[in-house]
């Protein structure tokens, strides 16, 4: 089954196409709704919009307009960086869509529903996949890590299996919101962040926010799940307010460079009114001296959960965490979590549209990554619409 | 230790008391606030205002000024049934107040403080105790439970390390609400309900509503908890509205007498959008009917888990709940949650508020136990307030 | 995918090939390794020896030479009742073999490997399967449940991914007693039974041994997990001695028909030295008096878990339940088990072979039934092997 | 009630005490058995014997003849660097012994009870000890550290809560090993090891074994609990041999000083069978290279878990941790594990005997310290016997 993916969605047969071309920059992008155009980087990591065959419905799949794309800075830096070694689609595995046409098999869907995308095909037969670990399958097709394209395109041809219905009233750039909602939500998940925990009685958190949107989503998802009191910590004040005016009963600590952390994790418990610590922490920064506060932080039995990126290495306070039996976890991805997190933003449990804050036609993607990684727009999440027709 | 309890609240010394004075009816009780009055029922389940001596702090104790209790038809129900054999003060475990005396040792409160009261002492010493699970105590004094007096009292010694800080955010009337979301929150953590559950991808919920307003407060606990969709049940369309009131985006289904289980469930499937069934039922009814539907709801491996009392023995569908690996769980008290339940209302996430729908003076509580149990009278939560003086 | 198994499984094509035979009584079996003989009940739940086509492995399959399956009484009777609306083969879910042809795409098997068969082929992309509970995947294919033929045959093409490969250490004999296996670890899985309980201290354990080797798998399972003390329960002697040289240091308890529920249990609770009870019941019977046993034995937050089959409706003590915090769970079939069975009987911590109890030809397959079905005999499992050629 | 317990075993009375006298070395002790004798460190760390009174037993108290101490290397090194500050009895808080006189109030114990003692005395009334995590426990009194006296002395008062029965079939000398038991059983309960993982299969295990006896009774403890296969690791020979004479089926891998982390885990991996990695390790030395080792050898998923004392900063493969979902836990104490260690010893599920390798009697006791540090003389645990009188 896992060759199956890999052949079917290796990028070769696209780029070897006829009517793949590379548009130059300042050359008009096409503006026929019958074709098929993409961004993608070429080696040497400049990014350039594409055009590409329309694919076809093959057996078991559904071919997609995608409607709504989004793009993060860490996203669009780790594209850069993954492209320099091959030719491939943005890191976007983001994306929401209509069925534009139905492969034979398909009985589930019909053209014209309104879809998001899971873009990660696992083998499903694999040890991992039985037990509903499927973000650990060893050869799962994650659409968007190289080599395999994204889904910053027009169409898109995907298995019906991988993707899920939305209902009316979630909106396509909410649908494309979902995946950094499914990241928050496996991890709150393996953090065993809920309303009412035997051991720790109540579940205090602290969030640290991190570039991009997914310690705003992580506080979102937070929040749904019960956890109070919530205080956040970022090293910009504006991201700091952001935060508050989503969910305006947390408390705030600015964190200020060269403060070490052990002063700094005394100053958020005193924030949060618990002398003794927080339960759980979300690290979504990724950075060291974060994971070491977050460590200082929590209470005894607590749990630090780490949903970013750092350095490989990592220096940290071992022996407090022992004698404190504080847990770190980290989370790679996710399973199963985007009917969880349709069902949370239909019940109206998780508002997600504050946090668009930039949108950009298909032809304008280029200019939606150049704002993405530009820190002084202030960025929270980019998206890509492309209009029905 | 137990033993200490047994002795310290057992109720001969009051009773035996020469300031223990039974008030007839019609008899005006004393205004003077410096006079200890209480409601009781005597032997044959008759109840009465009494007067009782204003107790002294000892060792480890507060003397509290009980400023707000609460009554529900069930608890009303049972106090009568119990207290047809011993003269004991009515079911009333529920109650805030603010600290009158400390006694010796007590260092962690001062005259004034605010506080919900806990009204089980368990021994501490057991191996119940010890792993936390301390509802399970069999050595607990749990005030209220004959012979041991309820706290429907102006003045109640109380061990300093059972009784609750609340802030000043908190009301009274919210205190004295407090034992009933502790009860729920005690069912919802062993439910494991929670947003993000690794095995059923998320949390519909099935809530039964019942008498009392332990189907209410554990709506509000469910919702604040994550669960969604959550349909609830009952057989009167008045408590269905009123719920729908406290949970806007909450469905509802009506349960007409004489309906089978079956369809019943089939019905509630439907109405939640789920044909495979919820994922977790709180029954909060014990009715045996209704613990039967709750089973057929489930889908496979839920859990239905029961907050409530009905009969002995129930008749089950044994093997509908094997194939499908539903589970059933009770709830007995709670333990470890009112510390949670504070943060709860603290931070906002529950709003205790409406649930108060008739209120009392302390002079007119046996008006208070009359309205609770007339269902006529659409009480949800009565409550006998005493003022500050 | 459910759709290519259901396909590809379905007897249709077998009942009417040319080959299909259905071989009289008295008429001698063929001695051809290379035509496939199996057994089978036709309508009207007659069992006969037949005679089908040798299968060719297709795309994705091996075809094995079954060496070893495995009957039980229960399945028996099972088999029996099923057969009566259809012609299919025995209930046998059960069996070990060696791989005869390998088909296109398998690679990770050879001819000659060893392997258990997995007869449960759920369809590995609905919720359920998602998950990891593939065991209540409704589009599951079970091999052995009408119309799906078992594995009493000589011949059987299965998919690649289901069968598990078992070291040269393993017998073929315990290959097929690692069904069962699975379904007591499955139990023990569910029922949390473990050598650390953070709850419950530790795990005593109560097991209600019933007809079969469920009861008696269950206890060889539950002292590798280290429960202690373990007490057994039985209404035969012989099957309590048996038990009691595969564990030496259980205690046993002989139950009397006519003897009250709560009389047996506190005669158990006395056997265990454990006043207050047992941390968990395994009830292998389905007996409505055997699961009232099982809760009024059970501890204060204890676990009674069903792998059995019972009446439809059975009449509980409700309230003791819930006052005790008894949970009530059950089991249906298993998932994920297979590969734990194989590494426990491989690693030495439970050894399976004292299970069988009776050996058959698959030439004389009808007699091994007899002898399941008829309690004069006293087999606790009977098995049917096929020789190597 | 943490207050009761401060007061009561503060040494201040036993130091000034006309009866504490510090015998010089060479002179010969009491062997009068009415004296109390001890051991204990002098500022300087010098270990010297002592004569103290022999205590009364208070309420609730039982005073206790200490039939067997025991001490490993990395206590004896403990207990003299804790000693250079203060004068304090040998960090031995393992220990059984007799009732010796039994206090008022107390009437489950009766003189002659045998019992082992739980040096941690909680205060019973935090919010840890009431969620079951008493080893959390701000207020404890921890007999042996400092400025507590340990238990390495013939007459000890205890209170009667905080010492557990145990039967004739565990003898004194097993007792005395329940205290490392109960920290391997903490640790397994807390890493999640068990026969039946849900989200892991099953539990392959890692254990490194260190000095002293906490690796060789968690690898006892982990057999017993299922774990197969298990692989330990050691950087000497003859402790892998010890082991395995241990548990005969358990695979080793002899660590070479320099070689990488990365390495070691791959051939780990590779004697254990397992490419993927395993899915527990318990660390039980506390080093670095150890630790990241732990980290590389696991599988997805899969949890390392540290007992043991380390650097106070590591240097740890974060992102390896991360991607591959590898938890970090490790074990501060133990809470509720003297029941279950009694139960399992009683219930022959582990056999604690063969790690007695060296016996002392109450006089000779500085010898004992002296072997136990020495590693020249290959001692896994060192007991120190007292006669019965």
């Amino acid at each position: 089954m896992s060759a199956r993916y890999h052949t079917a969605y290796h990028p070769d047969d696209v780029l070897k196409s006829s009517e793949f071309k590379i548009l130059e920059k300042g050359v008009e992008p096409t503006r026929d709704p019958s074709r098929n155009l993409a961004a993608a980087y070429a080696p040497g990591a400049q990014l350039h919009l594409i055009e590409k065959p329309v694919p076809k419905a093959r057996e078991g799949e559904v071919v997609l307009h995608v409607r709504a794309t989004g793009i993060c800075g860490s996203m669009a830096k780790s594209a850069r960086r993954w492209s320099s070694a091959t030719f491939a689609a943005p890191a976007t595995s983001v994306a929401s869509g209509e069925v534009f046409e139905v492969g034979p098999g398909v009985t589930h869907l019909k053209k014209g529903d309104r879809v998001a995308i899971e873009a990660g095909l696992p083998c499903g037969e694999c040890e991992y996949c039985r037990v509903g670990r499927y973000n650990a399958c060893p050869d799962v097709v994650f659409l968007s890590t190289p080599p395999y394209h994204g889904l910053l395109t027009r169409y898109h041809a995907h298995p019906a299996s991988w993707v899920h219905p939305i209902p009316d009233s979630i909106t396509f750039e909410e649908g494309a919101l979902l995946e950094p909602l499914a990241v928050a939500l496996a991890g709150i998940e393996r953090a065993e962040l809920r309303l009412g925990d035997p051991l720790l009685i109540w579940n205090s958190l602290l969030i640290f926010l991190g570039a991009g949107p997914i310690g705003l989503v992580s506080l979102l998802a937070a929040r749904a799940a019960g956890a109070t009191p919530i205080v956040i910590t970022d090293i910009a004040q504006s991201r700091l307010d952001f935060a508050k005016q989503l969910v305006p009963g947390i408390k705030t600590v600015l964190v200020e460079r060269g403060v070490e952390a052990k002063d700094i994790a005394e100053h958020i418990k005193q924030v949060a009114g618990l002398p003794r610590g927080l339960s759980v922490a979300l690290e979504c920064t990724g950075v060291e001296s974060s994971v070491q506060t977050a460590i200082y932080a929590s209470k005894f039995g607590g749990t630090v959960f780490v949903i970013g990126v750092g350095k490989d290495f990592q220096n940290l306070p071992f022996m407090h965490m022992s004698v404190n039996e504080v847990d770190l976890k980290a989370q790679y991805r996710y399973a199963n979590q985007y009917p969880k997190a349709i069902r949370l933003v239909e019940g109206g449990l998780i508002d997600l549209k504050p946090l668009v804050t930039h949108r950009f036609t298909l032809e304008t993607a280029i200019e939606a990554f150049e704002t993405a990684v530009d820190p002084s727009r202030g960025a929270i999440k980019c998206q890509i619409l492309d209009a029905a027709f």
